[in-house]
């Protein structure tokens, strides 16, 4: 049972600008080109232009510059995926999780949990916990002793938290996340392994979102640092004492190695890989799947790595990599012995 | 205490042809080379041909072609991996999870399961969910609101399935994976992201297998779609909005970004990575560690990357790739003058 | 509440020799640059030697050759990181899990369970598991049926481990890990996949670290086998059949395909691919996010892949990778030309 809105209501929500019929009932979200009366879409890249003529939508969220070509009502904002995203947001189905703890959870006597909180069933809080008011921990977490979360911060299910592990207000935890696994610090005796024992925890800030099978290390001596609103997504790896900074945005299967700082505002795409110990400025932004091996002390785009392509082009072409350092000498002196063929000419 | 059958019993589940005694005991499978009296082998590469003589093996799974090498008894088929893969099936221990709802399993009162499910202990159970026949439900999994699980599906311990995620019959879903988890949208707010509230869940086909820890997110309004037969190994990453062919199959610790639509009959090795908003045509074969970074629309091998050398080979050689457009251009200069001065000569 | 000691005392738990006050009282650990009066550090890089003349620490680890330059008590060792570990390994807070069944755990009756052990809430023991003495199963584990754990070994929390798996003595297993999944044995059967069934287990040795996450299929026929003194970190992936030699550590993001076999005291830093079916001899080092594709029989550090650099520069050269090929057939050419055409001169 989804709600429904008026468009004069989602706009209002939404702090987009109406234009046509506010009276107009809107009961779902839907691309251009698949809406029907009774739907919303958003108009953002102009390279779907030609949905938008044909677009049997009953509204939709375009640019003030845009709305000459909409065919029915919109709702006008500079910003059409942020207001979209609003609006997609009134219509998700509210979770119906009761607030208290379900009778198959299990809550050390010593932990304190607002009465507003919830936590279900199949989930273990230890000693010295505080779950903040509205939080909302799902079925089959656990909850190390003394883990901190904050006011509104909502565990989806199966998410461990160790020892010590803190996290802000209204952070969002997915499935399957660690946090506060030891970091893998190890010192050789001699062909053996001696373990570092990790001493920090994790500190998270406010509005952090972190995806399904991610994990973040504790750190060695200090903690590892998740800075406000950052967004991680799933089966990312943050190892011990990374700093990340506000706001950045890091895709799926990423890597971060030990005591290396992100900076603020930066974007990770899939499949990046960062060494230890070196810093990345504010703004940086890495393309996919590029690895990432010094600090990067400007704010710009970086890129690595050789793409697919055919089997045969590749293999034709990549076996010439171990000759290139020779093929830059040979070319080196072709071209000195043609200047000095010239001179001699001249 | 694993069963134990004639060679005409395992010719006939199998389908292969017996050659040779058919009341011969068959107690395990074994490799060529390690198996010993009352032990199946298969001989599928001509690469181990040396060890197809000298087999103790009961019996060898080949080619008809390949009988004439064989010592002992025998079953023949085309494709011996495939009799192997079935006979290998008859000596899988069966599971012993009785059925019915464990008494440490937590099952809303609004859920649908059917007598002959099972679902053990630390499981739990959300409204609306229908577990149809014959379904196992292994211990510490979660079961989100208004799920469905198809007539014999098997979810193995500790899978997360979230509300509305639909998987059909026969499926296997390794522990620790993660189906409904949200997709990654966010829109860019002035530097902070606000959240693109995900409205699809994920749909999944019949005879699917899902790695361990692997997560397949919940479309943004439609839904994630995994056709039948589809194969995925551990540590998948199947983003939001991406749609997936029948029988492909794909390798470990792949990642697949959003919206990108994989055909039929793929394979993707391990570590690959492919690019969103893209689209790989039926029968795509992509190479391990490859990145995808554009649409493959015809069939075939596609590979990518620069392999692992010797440390002081590779460092030699990387380093000129940042000449290569240069060196490019010298090599192209230095032709046109060796051109223009044998036009001058003659 | 951390425990205290005095310098003497860490002395001797340490092995390294007391230089100094031996009844200073030390109550932590900390970076040179940050230590205090109570504290302890370690100098084992002379890149930092500038902060090692203004630590406050009240004592610090170091090289005899270096202790000229250390202004407090110090500890003296040929290793100061193998004695840092040990000594953070004294601050560590110790587990308070009481030995027993917790209430909420659910132990098959034909489990063998230690009187030392302790199973906490939420876990499940299947039937046969024999859990060693001392061991410590954290919340929500599943021990699959005639799972074998060695004395003193810990699963932290949410581990799963499959029917037969069988660890040593002192292992230490991180949230999330799963071991005995299924390896991903597939025949095709004209474009539909047989399931191979996965009948070996997984045999893991003494002191071995298994990290977050992390995952270990079982083998084929036999067992997939991790021997002792082997450190895994998070989110790695080992197929089935895979051995891993003695002391051979793999950082995080790693994937080891299929029957591969890696010696011992090997080092793969995070992100490294290695296919299948080969091998690595013993005191291979593999640089990070590098791809192995072929036998290394030799030890050394191998390395592979473009690191990422300005976007611009990277697409400017990336794309004469497709023609290296062919310039080196010209610059080859253009060789051959001169050498002719010096002939010709002389």
């Amino acid at each position: 049972m989804a709600r429904s809105y008026t468009l004069a209501e989602l706009a209002q929500c939404s702090g987009a600008q109406l234009r046509g019929d506010g009276d107009c009932i809107i009961q779902g979200v839907e691309s251009l080109n698949g809406a029907g009366s009774g739907q919303i879409s958003f108009f953002n890249n102009r390279k779907y232009r030609k949905y938008l003529a044909d677009t049997a939508a009953s509204a939709v969220i375009l640019r003030p510059e845009d709305a000459a070509d909409c065919p029915c009502n919109a709702l006008l904002t500079d910003n059409p995926y942020l207001v979209w995203a609003k609006i997609t947001q009134c219509f998700a189905e509210q979770s119906h999780q009761e607030s208290g703890v379900h009778a198959a959870a299990v809550v050390d006597a010593r932990a304190e949990v607002s009465h507003s909180a919830s936590i279900a069933a199949g989930s273990v809080v230890g000693e010295g916990a505080k779950i903040g008011a509205d939080v909302r921990v799902g079925p089959n977490c656990v909850i190390g002793r003394n883990v901190t979360l904050g006011r509104g911060t909502h565990l989806v299910a199966s998410v461990t938290l160790l020892d010590g592990v803190r996290l802000g207000e209204d952070c969002l935890v997915h499935p399957g996340a660690v946090i506060g696994s030891d970091g893998f610090g190890l010192a050789n005796d001699g062909g053996r392994w001696e373990k570092v024992a990790q001493l920090g925890s994790v500190s998270i800030g406010n509005r952090v979102e972190i995806g399904a099978n991610t994990t973040i290390d504790r750190g060695a001596i200090h903690d590892t640092i998740i800075a406000d609103g950052v967004k991680l997504d799933n089966q990312i790896q943050v190892a011990h004492n990374v700093e990340i900074g506000e706001n950045t945005a890091i895709a799926a299967c990423t890597g971060i190695s030990g005591s290396t700082r992100i900076g603020a505002g930066c974007t990770l795409a899939g499949g990046v890989g960062v060494v230890g110990h070196i810093e990345l400025a504010d703004g940086v932004h890495v393309s996919g799947a590029s690895v990432v091996s010094r600090s990067l002390k400007e704010p710009g785009v970086y890129t690595g790595g050789v793409l697919a392509m055919p089997h045969k082009t590749w293999q034709k072409n990549i076996a010439r990599i171990k000759q290139l350092d020779d093929m830059a000498r040979r070319l080196r002196k072709l071209e000195k012995m043609l200047e000095k063929s010239l001179e001699e000419e001249s």
